[in-house]
This record gives structure tokens, C-alpha cells and sequence, in this order.
């Protein structure tokens, strides 16, 4: 691995120092922002986080902020999911796609109230799209990046600690829900969800100045349940099969590709974007799609699209792959046109240290 | 420095192979991809970068691509420039705003026809908004990113060196103007232009299967020219003031602020986005502007905004700042108020090592 430059553009967050503090060892840039990748190993992180608590500086996941009269309006243009029956205090993965049915970004969008939304987001600039599509609609809203940056608590025993902040009510927020909670005189959304398989938090930190005094908060009430600082975990993720933007899925890829069909209602989502190209393939189908890969011997660092092969024809992708210590394989995710997507067929995955056998499987392994 | 994990959402280039045998010791990251910021040493590539050639890895300057019979109009929507006098063959500094002024990208525009234009982008998903527009105004206009990846060729000899690939016609090629040239069959758009203040030339390298090719004709005639990897440099950059979106300049800043003013003709360009405004800034002139500051004694790496002090009170900041071999100072770019900004002006700039003393000066050292 080679060295990160820093600079300005490659954004500190309110809990850098704290990172810095507890041993950070490699980042990875998103949002141009430094998130964290790796504390003691990718391997001892991950056993760690299967089993105590983390806490994880997830500052990139930047908030798009919705306010006014047009924000339900806008929302329901970014997504062909349909959003009516959606409440305050609810969280909802949306994908977000372009006039194309392209995906831009895979967000959760939080709904505070009828006119405010938040709108956390994976890695690419969707407040330019937002803001683009605001003004040439002319609709009377408010879009910004306010000064919220999350700060996940995942892990078994996650709920445990949270407590020992928040108090016994934080065990009522259930999955993808959110509720306002205080912490020194500032109310803070705080939702169950994150992205691991693991359980646990997110704490929407309401200004920078409250990074520090929350995390170090944490770690002193979390003493006596091993916390440590963490982040996502590069094999625990593909494990559960949480897709990567920009990894697994591009502007290329419709959400149907992604597996996200689910999520969208392009019948019913008047006014998305991107509706008119999406009802064909709800309707039909996609022809590739992604499936849980599994791949045998020895593989070097996914840095980069691994051609999945049948001789030499060329039947899909890997894009994210991992050495897994409990499921004693190397599990990937992958895209896969429809003639070879059947769990069991057998595929060769081109890495750049050569060829390897891969498998498609039923389903991901967490 | 940290480390940087390797993925595929950090993508590698058309030239990444050779970036990496070439010895490439630490990166950034730059739309989504990789941008080589040290070979020997930061300050070992200034020198050779003053003195000879060298072969630059720029592929993160994306293109945004405009085709079709609205791209003139949507490209001065984009920018407070006056375009009407812009002709096939000419490149164009273009500051890009958004509806309040604010700054979303500092892009070269190349204007290959009436109604083709590429958008060679800095640092931040500028397809975003201008995608968001097209469709917000239902413009007859293809927005994409097209496979095309520059390579820069800059130094005192890099004209030298050109002549030698792409033959002695490339010398007629003006300063920020292009022509069309030649590869192994393939005709590239090739600009007078680049990142630095030692002159050279930037390749539009069309298609990524080319990329490896045209790398190693470039060294294979440069050798008696001393050609090496190189990139853009940390030093020589601040030296010559070339401004970096994202680290001197954000979306809270204006063009007048970044000293772009004369680059915006606000009164003519008509249907520019956030003409509004920038109206009265243009009239006024704004309250902090880009100046050239030197700083005193030793300097930590500059990875976050530094305040300039007057006492407590805050006159501004530092947001990229070098060592420089040949000033014998340090050379920085700070925003400043206009109450301080006069060349001259003590300050003093807070840097994460502490207080240093800064001087104010007329104008950067190149």
C-alpha cells in the first residue's frame, strides 16, 4: 500500500484526533473526507467488531439537507422509491438514479418532518445533483451540507453501551428508526442502523464542537466492554453482502442490477427521475445482477474490476473481495449477467495476480 | 502520513502501471481516482521539474463532455465567463458557481465545436450539476463522462520532448490554445497547458487502451532529455499560485474572492447561473481575497485550514503552504480580509505545531 498525501481537500473530521489517538493505521478517502479503514488489522478489527463494541468516525457520510416547502416534492424526484407512506422518525434506503435509471449515490434519507429531510450519503457530490435539479425546477427549497457529521456504534454490544450514554429508552429506537436524544444540553438524531451486520448506531453529531467530549464519552463509559475504535470492516461488509457505491455499483448499473429492486416502486414513485428508463427493466427484468461470489486460494487486494470469465467469454465481474477468517473462503461481490448468475456455477475471477475459480452462490454469508 | 487502502472505488488510471514501476511513493485522491503527488521526493521532483521534462499522471482531470445543439447555451450557464468570443481550438479558465456565487469547480473548458464541449474538471463531481441543469431546463444536450484520460508533459524541455512524438508542429501550438494530433493512428486533442508554471503540454489520451503506449513513447524519446514521472508539485504549485479547488477554495468562497474576478464578466454573461449574485460582488469587490503569504520557521504539513490571527481576532486563513528550496521561506496561500490584506501585513498563522510569524506579499514568488 503507498502513503496518502495530506492536504486541506482531503477533510479532517470533528473526531480526527481521536482517530489519530487510538492508532489509525490506513484511510481511504470518500466524500473528500478521511475515513478510517484499518486500527489493529482488517483481521483483528473485524474479530473484535463481531464480538465487543466500536466506534466509528463515519463524518463521511455528509448529510444533504432538504428545508422547505418543496422538500417532500424533491425528495420523491431523487428516487424511484416510493416515499408516501414514509413518517417522521423513519429512515429509508433510497437509491438515487439519473434520467438514465443510472445510480448516482445509495443513500438513507432521514424524514425529520414534512419539510426537512437529511439525506446521508455514500461516496459522490449528490448534493450537485440536488442542487441542480432544485434549481432548474425552481422549486422553493433549501439544500446544503450542514455541519453533521455521524458517529456509528456497532458491534454485539453496542445497545449495552449506548445505554450507559443515552439511557434504557435508546433500546426503543428500533431498526432504521430514529429518536432525538441529549447529550450535554444538544439534542441529537441518533438511528439504529449502520453499515455492518453487527447491530448498532448512528449518531447524527449536530455541530463539531461536541466530536470530541461524545467520543471521549463513549470510551469512558464503554471501559468495561472492550470498545475500541473502529470502522467499516472490509470483510465483514462482503460478508453481509452491503454493497459499496463505487465499488459494486456505478452510474452504469440500474438499481435492478444492484439487487435494489425491491426498494423501488417506479409504478407508484410519480415524479423520479429516471422512471421513464426504469419501467421497462422492473418489468422485465435485468440481465445482470449482483450475487455473492465465492473465490478458492489465494487472493491479492480487490484494488481494482476483476473480469469474471468462461473461457473467454466474458460473463460479469468481481469488484470487492476479502479473505474471511469464519467462513473459511474468500468472499467477493460480483456482477453477473443472467446465463451464468445460478448458485453453483462455477467462473474464473482474472485478478491481477492471475487467475482464480469462483463460485456464485445462493446468498451472502452473513 | 497514513496509509491508503486500495479499492476500486479509487480508480486506478490508464497509466497506473507505469505510475507504479516509474517507483510512485504516495498519492491523493481526485474524482474518484488516483493522483500521484511524490516519486523521489517532493522536493527532489521540484528541481528535476524545473530543469528538465516530466510525464504526468493527471487522468483525474475527468472530462465532462456537452454534445448537442444546446451545449453552448448550457456551458454559459455554467460560468460567469463571457463565452461569446470563445472559438474551436481555444481553452477557457472557467470559474464555476453555483445560484448563490459560491464556488463549485475552477475547470479548463475546451471548445471542440459549436456544439461540443469538454469541462476538464478539478477536484468535485461537477457532472452532478450540470446533468441536474440539463434536466431541470429540459436542454437538447448529452452529458457524459467520456474514456478519456490527459496526460501532462511539463517542464523547460517538455516542447523538446513533444517534438520528438508528436512532430515539430506542436510548437505552433499557443498558450491554453489545442490542435489535433496524431498516435499511432488515433488523433488527440493536444493543449498548451498544465498545472505548473515550467510550460508544457497536456494530452487528451482518447480511449484507455492507448494510454500505456503513448507513456512509453514519451520515455522512450525523452531519454537523453532526462524524462522521469512526475506530477503535480507541492511546492512549485504554491510557488506560482495555481490555486487548488477544494483546498483554497470552496463552495463558500466567490470568484472574486479567489481573485477569478477577472475571469467573470457578470454584466454580459447572460444566463449564467448565480449572475444574481455575483452582481454586487463584482460591483464592490469582496471582503477576503487569495494573497500570497510567506510564513517563518518550521512548518508542519499543511492538512488543515490554519487561521491567520491579529491578536484573537481572525483575518483569515492558510489553506496550502510549502517549504520552498528556491525562495528560501515558506510559500503559502491564505484568504484574507481586506482590513489585513495589504502587502506588508504581519500575522500570525496557527499551525497544529503552534503560532508562526506571516507576512502579507505583493505577489507569488514565480
Amino acid at each position: 500500500m503507498a502513503l496518502v498525501s495530506p492536504s486541506r481537500r482531503l477533510r479532517r473530521t470533528p473526531f480526527s484526533s481521536r482517530v489519530e489517538a487510538a492508532g489509525v493505521k490506513a484511510y481511504t478517502t470518500y466524500n473528500h473526507m478521511l475515513l478510517p479503514t484499518v486500527f489493529e488489522s482488517v483481521e483483528a478489527d473485524y474479530h473484535h467488531l463481531k464480538n465487543h463494541v466500536q466506534v466509528w468516525d463515519v463524518a463521511v457520510e455528509r448529510q444533504v439537507e432538504l428545508r422547505g416547502p418543496d422538500s417532500a416534492r424533491l425528495m420523491q424526484m431523487l428516487t424511484p422509491r416510493d416515499l408516501r407512506g414514509m413518517l417522521p422518525g423513519q429512515c429509508y434506503y433510497v437509491p438515487i438514479v439519473d434520467e438514465t435509471g443510472g445510480m448516482l449515490n445509495d443513500p438513507v434519507a432521514l424524514k425529520l418532518s414534512e419539510d426537512r429531510w437529511w439525506i446521508s450519503i455514500a461516496d459522490s457530490d449528490l448534493l450537485f445533483w440536488v442542487k441542480g435539479l432544485a434549481y432548474g425546477y425552481r422549486l422553493d427549497v433549501l439544500v446544503d451540507e450542514p455541519d453533521i457529521s455521524p458517529l456509528a456504534v456497532q458491534g454485539p454490544k453496542a445497545e449495552e453501551l449506548m445505554k450507559l450514554v443515552f439511557g434504557d429508552s435508546i433500546a426503543a429506537v428500533r431498526f432504521f428508526r430514529f429518536g432525538w436524544f441529549e447529550f450535554e444540553g444538544r439534542w441529537l438524531v441518533i438511528a439504529r442502523s449502520g453499515y455492518s451486520k453487527q447491530g448498532g448506531f448512528e449518531i447524527y453529531v449536530d455541530g463539531s464542537d461536541i466530536g470530541e467530549p461524545l467520543w471521549d464519552a463513549l470510551f469512558e463509559a464503554g471501559k468495561d466492554l472492550n470498545v475500541r475504535a473502529g470502522c467499516p470492516n472490509g470483510i465483514e461488509r462482503v460478508e453481509g453482502g452491503l454493497l459499496s457505491f463505487g465499488n459494486d455499483m456505478t452510474r452504469d448499473n440500474t438499481p435492478h442490477e444492484c439487487g435494489l429492486g425491491r426498494f423501488c416502486s417506479t409504478e407508484t414513485a410519480i415524479g423520479c427521475v429516471g422512471r421513464d428508463a426504469l419501467l421497462r427493466v422492473a418489468k422485465e427484468g435485468p440481465v445482470q445482477q449482483i450475487r455473492p461470489i465465492s473465490i478458492d486460494g489465494d487472493i491479492p487486494l480487490c484494488d481494482r474490476v476483476w473480469p469474471l470469465m468462461v473461457g473467454s467469454q466474458r460473463v460479469g465481474q468481481v469488484t470487492s473481495a476479502a479473505k474471511s477468517p469464519d467462513f473459511q473462503t474468500n468472499v467477493a461481490i460480483g456482477m453477473v449477467r443472467m446465463t451464468h448468475w445460478d448458485a453453483g456455477t462455477k467462473l474464473m475471477v482474472h485478478t491481477q495476480d492471475g487467475p482464480r475459480e469462483a463460485t456464485v452462490q445462493d446468498k451472502f454469508w452473513n
